[in-house]
């Protein structure tokens, strides 16, 4: 058995959570402060037997990895009054941050 | 030393609370999200003694054990309009999830 | 590697993340629940190298320890009517507990 802790960002937690539910993987989710530090993410606790452990970090990698999105900024925010159209800027988003732990008694009561 | 970390109904979060006081076993509560991964949990970080693992864990079991009990729909859910009182139907509430986990160091600054 | 979970006093919070950041250590602050049992803490989950733990924790005793401290009760609580001014009390504040717990693997995706 082990615990793995999996802090990702907010954006990608409902698709981890549903495969999870689709992979009969059970796990918890805690809340994070929004705030100055790491706003905006959230913390899985996932038990598994130990031969899953890399079927869920699979999981994690695939729908949470960092990767480069382009994004176009509202076009109110240009300050000169410019009349030309905003252009799409890249942008990294997602990224986790996994623990994977060793436990010494699993319960379920 | 150990670290138990326990995720628990909301509803048998209360009592379980008192019963660590009672029993001076200091625990820190988390909250979990609402939402649709088992939402209307708590999570609880407990901190104890290898010598006390046993009695903390009976005392989760006792007070979040996963039991049936029965409930009474409320009336207005009788959708034909039947003036027939309803009936109380047995549902499943409780269950708790326990991890009992190696702690290397314990600080209390 | 090691998980280091840290408890303080929420007004201690602040302080205590903003040197996680002059330090460059990657910490994650969950909310903890306003309520009973031991309200207004907040927990860092916080990932290090074993050669940095040290320095984590003396972070940690430096910014959150249990320490003494003179306030003044605001002069509407006396029930006398007494026109004396009100005069400071000590009350302790911040406390942290700290565990220091072990980690099989550590990604980064
Ligand atoms: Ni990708
Ligand atoms: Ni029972
Ligand atoms: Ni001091």
């Amino acid at each position: 058995m082990k615990l793995i802790l999996a802090i990702v960002q907010d954006k990608d937690a409902n698709i981890l959570s549903n495969e999870f539910i689709d992979a009969n993987i059970r796990a918890t989710k805690l809340s994070t402060t929004g705030g100055f530090l790491r706003s905006g993410n959230t913390t899985f606790i996932v038990g598994v037997e130990d031969d899953r452990v890399e079927e869920v970090l699979e999981l994690i990698k695939q729908t949470s990895h960092a990767r480069q999105q382009f994004m176009t900024p509202p076009a109110n925010l240009d300050p000169m009054g410019d009349s030309s159209m905003p252009y799409p800027i890249e942008v990294q988003v997602g990224g986790a941050t996994v623990f994977v732990m060793p436990v010494d008694q699993f319960h379920h009561f």
